[in-house]
């Protein structure tokens, strides 16, 4: 702590970022030409912008020693989505398909934290290569959190270091393998087999090879971005929404899970007990929305019922996942069923997936907490430890649990109050914050479903951009870099 | 645990109460007779039901043990608060001042949770016998609640045995003395002290007699009935305004700290972390709202500045401390000032106060603790202990807070949605259900400063009015009964 700031350090990887991102965006001049559209220089120049960044920023940071600390951890952690938002963005705005910058950095950093919150509102005239970029953008930001947070963070936290101890998506975490480069390609290759996999089965149903992929890739990353203003609703088929329903979900399970699946160590996964109350949850308040979706005063054909089911169920699953895609306008429903719909965005789904939100292991652990508490009061006398996954979970991890939940709920309602103070309304303060924290899209109001983010004030849009990243990062990572302590020398 | 559940000394505690009750009541027939009105013949007849159910109570419970178990305490703790209710309504319901028994019955329990959320629409109607019960419900549950969380609580916690650990109102407390007895006239002395002090005040300030007494009790109960329908803004004095202001906010001081004060003890004042970080908040709020009521663009009055100051600095004191009186209606400020207020309603002020909430010693415990998992990040060998009033807090009891924490948000959550299932709004579920748990008054929306619980549905009445309880006996005394568990033998 008492070192120098490796600044060096942190302008080689940001360099070697902005090198990556130069090379895709240059790879994406492919798409306009496939498609015979005028718009590939916009990459080309983008590219080029980020190519001269990262040579500058490679060549200062040159000769630079290896040593980090959590403050460079923590910078470089957070500045990675920015600096790939920052060159992310040209295309758009470049090309004028998002002339107000504010407006074109919402949008790319909404999809690296794969969040899916919008400022636009004609969807159908962007060109296929800004389509193709914008949900590209949500297909990286899901590879890299998961390479972060199954592969780089276990690392550190058992070499004792535990340098990135904050950004760990979850609690526990049970390690896929030691060397990090080895681990990474696995998650990357059960990445590319799901998205692949629903590519081809939502071409069977009927898409375009085009959006196919671009709905997969937002799906996988549960981004919620979609190629259509209608988002899913625009394919009026329960093939292609079973089929997105079903790939939100699996996109909501730890990753780890499927690697444990693959090497036949299924106990693993049914003593999973995150991923029973992720399921047991979402099916729960998918069949109380079915419920409240129907009349009951008449007699409800199949069509009817099924059409309920299929919205309810697919609101359910896109909001906890935190995907954001929409098959129904949940603001023409009762306002009960956006209480739901708000406590699932809080929740999100697994630790270790694409998810945002709270996560689900820690609402286990934060509920089972409380119930012991009961517990604890009715034998006194009793030791009565908390335990998960048949594990005793220790009293300062519980502590941790804890204090992470609360410090969500406080940093929400902050930032509820931010976003009143700057002049928005009530549903749409509330709403807003939760959907941006949470990574999911879609809030109550004029930013509800058949809304969009285009109308709040601008101060708003860069306030709900460092949320976006905020939640994304689990809270920690960025908000040490607001605390003087982590500065000291 | 394992025992018989002893009803009979159940019953003889209930007799006990409800001969108390009946007292009180057959004292309330000299206020029809001071004032010449003609409905003494209700609280005559009122207090003839109490003594006879007394009377058999009494009688069933004879020679019963005086063995008392955790279901006996939490049982007898709970039905005191029903059974006071019961009987308490019954002037109201048999004259026919509040028809309805469902109102009645909400009425009068949120007389004695000191909440103050009403359902009359005319307060003024009413006759001085009754606005004197409907006041003095407020006054004996102030003095309940103190006496239970001062002097009986504490006992039982330090004996070993915790009988009542869940009640206790706040994690820690210091004795006053060892005889419960002695403490409990210590403290009723304190709250008369306190009461005939601003009565004297406010009809000094040109209150008639009657109004000084009953706003007097509803103050330092911190329960929030006023004689006027238009609340405290009925009189547009500052000096009555101010002096309201000023003995709200010495109601949601912990009780054992004026103690402490009449020893001169003031140490033990100027240490309390909890007292420091409660003014800090309601004089930050305050001032933020005072700020958010100005209109900048053109010069203003004092007298415009010092209403605009008087307004916020009440509102924020009166819920704040749960109490609820209005000078005005809130919902006319912008919503930002709105979740300020929600905030305050959830926090509530003291333990060992007579206000309601989360209360801000907790909140300081579990804002601390948030804190500390950073300088625990930054630092993460260094043993980093929590600090409450100078003393290390263990690290059980932090999961213990910041459970109870959570537990209050996750039941707030729960109560926004029942509610909103009845068929409340948006606004009034939420408004509704913080200001009921927390023992405040006014919600929002139509149940807000300027409307009433009157027109929610019949069954809101008793959900809400069994939340009242639930958050008066800080949760897990009620929620313990509904624990399977806890019945087993």
């Amino acid at each position: 702590m008492n070192k120098e700031f490796n600044l060096r350090l942190v302008l080689r990887v940001m360099g070697s970022l902005a090198l990556v991102e130069s090379v895709v965006l240059l790879a994406m001049c492919l798409i306009p030409l496939i498609y015979g559209e005028n718009d590939a220089y916009y990459f080309l120049i983008s590219s080029g912008i980020s190519f001269t960044f990262a040579l500058a920023a490679l060549f200062f940071g040159r000769n630079s020693s290896t040593q980090i600390g959590k403050r460079e951890g923590s910078v470089i952690v957070t500045f990675t989505w920015i600096i790939f938002s920052l060159f992310g963005l040209l295309p758009f705005w470049l090309s004028g398909s998002i002339p107000s910058f504010s407006n074109a950095f919402f949008e790319t950093i909404s999809g690296f934290t794969t969040t899916g919150a919008s400022i636009l509102n004609n969807i159908e005239e962007l060109s296929h290569g800004m389509l193709f970029w914008r949900n590209m953008t949500h297909w990286i930001g899901g590879i890299g959190i998961i390479v972060i947070s199954l592969a780089i963070l276990p690392l550190f936290s058992t070499s004792g270091t535990q340098l990135f101890a904050a950004e760990t998506t979850g609690p526990t975490k049970d390690k896929i393998h030691p060397k990090i480069s080895e681990t990474s390609k696995r998650l990357f290759l059960i990445y590319v087999i799901l998205t692949a996999t629903e590519t081809v089965l939502l071409y069977l149903g009927g898409m375009t090879f085009f959006d196919a992929v671009c709905q997969s890739f937002a799906t996988i990353a549960t981004g919620g971005f979609s190629t259509k203003q209608a988002s899913i609703a625009y394919w009026d088929s329960p093939y292609i929404q079973y089929i997105i329903i079903l790939f939100m979900i699996l996109s909501g399970i730890n990753f780890s899970l499927y690697y444990f699946g693959f090497k036949n160590k299924f106990s693993k996964i049914w003593e999973n007990e995150e991923l029973r109350y992720y399921l047991i949850l979402l099916f729960t308040f998918a069949i109380i929305i079915t419920f409240s979706l129907i009349d009951f005063s008449k007699i409800q054909s199949f069509t009817t019922l099924e059409k309920a089911w299929r919205d309810a169920f697919f609101t359910v699953s896109s909001l906890m996942t935190t995907t954001g895609f929409c098959t129904a306008d949940y603001m023409t429903w009762k306002p009960m069923t956006w209480f739901l719909l708000l406590i699932v965005m809080l929740t999100g789904a697994s630790a270790g997936s694409t998810s945002g939100g709270i996560k689900m292991i820690r609402i286990v652990i934060s509920a089972k907490t409380c119930y012991y508490e009961f517990k604890r009061l009715i034998h006194p006398n009793a030791v009565i430890p908390v335990r998960y996954n048949g594990y005793l979970v220790r009293e300062d991890i519980l502590t941790r649990v804890l204090a992470f939940t609360l410090l969500y709920l406080l940093v929400a309602a902050f930032g509820i109050f931010v976003l009143a103070l700057s002049g928005m309304g009530f549903q749409e303060s509330i709403g807003g914050m939760i959907t941006c924290l949470g990574g999911v899209g879609p809030g109550l109001g004029l930013v509800g479903p058949s809304g969009n983010f285009a109308n709040i004030p601008e101060f708003s849009k860069w306030f709900l951009s460092l949320m976006m990243l905020t939640g994304r990062l689990e809270l920690f990572t960025v908000l040490l870099l607001f605390t003087p302590a982590f500065w000291k020398r």
